[in-house]
């Protein structure tokens, strides 16, 4: 968890924590843009309508265009006498679905930040390893035909887990000259299931593209192109243009966020 | 299999048979239909490119508008010198994905047709059994919050097995009055896994809307809304306007066609 503090809800507010789904293909990403279809700001507009004034949304993990969520969580303010959990839900579904569904919904602890409380993001990434597309699966998995040496990937996914710079494997932000790209990465591993190969990772954080890049280089990996080598070596040097084109957008889901408070009712067993 | 005789391919040509997987969604139907963008359609298009004269293809079941295949089978005449299995896949899926995908393709007998040679035709229908929708898989299942007894439906289902007259749970067609609405259901059940339930039924062939005005009335026995007799009911009188409403068509697939040369196939071990 952050040392960042986190202000409390205004007088006469709650603060409430939301997992909300979205499907990526239809958005220009989550954090708002005007003039562009966002998860952000359908979302605002949803809950804005709903608690009639302006509510601003604060998310676990900013996705970009065409990337999935099922556990993505956000946190905003609303009126204590409006925030009724079940018809909340209920209402923002009906102005949202079926591209963006808020999951669960409930008043939290005036400290509690989508973002700033988050010790722990989980994303997905999928592959269709087949010889032929599947059409039902478009839009949610990368399709590599192969052939594609698993058993390498899942050593060079191994390489990435602990503390490490990730400069060759992220997307530099211009504004943000003096960003840091080290990151503790908790765990990373492929696993398959008939045609679908999925790489799951946690990290505490991570940087703007830092696992599409990762699943780029472990698909080179896995077709004999680059040696699990190449992976200590990224890490070392730290040059992006070392590394392959990230994986396009619409193989990868944030499918989960963890919060102090959710461990400690795990440990407890509620 | 039909007792109508198929006629051979015109001299220098050869008959190809192909498995064809589509998502439903973008297509107004299999059917090609002047103005509107359909599977057959575009399918043709491709055909007719890749092989320099036009293309006419029949298929195993024409699904409607919004339904899904993976499993759907076509066949049509080709130029002997022209049909080369893998080039022409290839170059018909790069014209076609990932809307369309043909899976597998090859030069069959000269008796073989996708419809009159079909001996069996298996659909499944998805529904997303669970509080709230999941955007991910929005236009492949319907979303039942439920609550729902699947013991019910299961034994709903059985009540279909055999030959019956299936008026109830077909859409009439004024062109063809003298349809008959007879069918022979092979196999019909649901089961589950997590929250997607799931309805697979195989017979020899369909009437038209038939599997889902099936699951229409199933969903409604498994919500208590009607009896499980209300299957043989149904069956009996021949009224569809006794029947509820046929469940939407996103959440079907035609996943797998019977030829009898397949089933030769895979008796002798091949």
């Amino acid at each position: 968890m952050s040392t960042r503090t986190v202000a409390p809800p205004p007088e006469g507010h709650v603060r409430v924590r939301a997992t909300v789904a979205y499907h990526g293909g239809p958005f220009h990403g989550f954090a708002i843009n005007p003039g562009v279809r966002t998860v952000q700001g359908e979302l605002e507009q949803a809950l804005s309508t709903a608690l009639r004034q302006p509510v601003a949304v604060t998310c676990a993990g900013r996705t970009d265009r065409g990337v999935h969520a099922r556990g993505q969580v956000v946190s905003f303010d609303g009126p204590a006498d409006l925030v009724e959990p079940v018809a909340l839900t209920r209402a923002v579904n009906r102005m949202l679905r079926p591209d963006v569904v808020i999951r669960d919904l409930a008043v939290t602890t005036d400290d509690f930040d989508a973002r700033i409380s988050c010790v722990g993001r989980s994303y997905r990434y999928r592959l269709l390893y087949a010889p032929e597309a599947d059409p039902l699966l478009a839009g949610l998995c990368w399709h590599v035909p192969g052939p594609l040496d698993l058993n390498a990937m899942q050593e060079a996914a191994q390489q990435v887990v602990g503390e490490h710079n990730f400069t060759s494997f992220s997307k530099r932000n211009r504004s943000k000259p003096l960003e840091t790209f080290v990151r503790t990465v908790l765990a990373a591993n492929w696993d398959h299931r008939g045609p679908l190969v999925q790489f799951s990772v946690t990290a505490t954080s991570f940087t703007h593209q830092m696992v599409r890049s990762l699943v780029g280089l472990f698909v080179e990996i896995g077709r004999g192109r680059r040696p699990v080598a190449a992976v200590a070596e990224a890490l070392a040097v730290g040059d992006r243009q070392r590394v392959p084109s990230p994986a396009p957008p619409h193989g990868l889901e944030l499918f989960r966020v963890a919060y102090p408070s959710d461990l400690d009712r795990e440990v407890s067993g509620r």
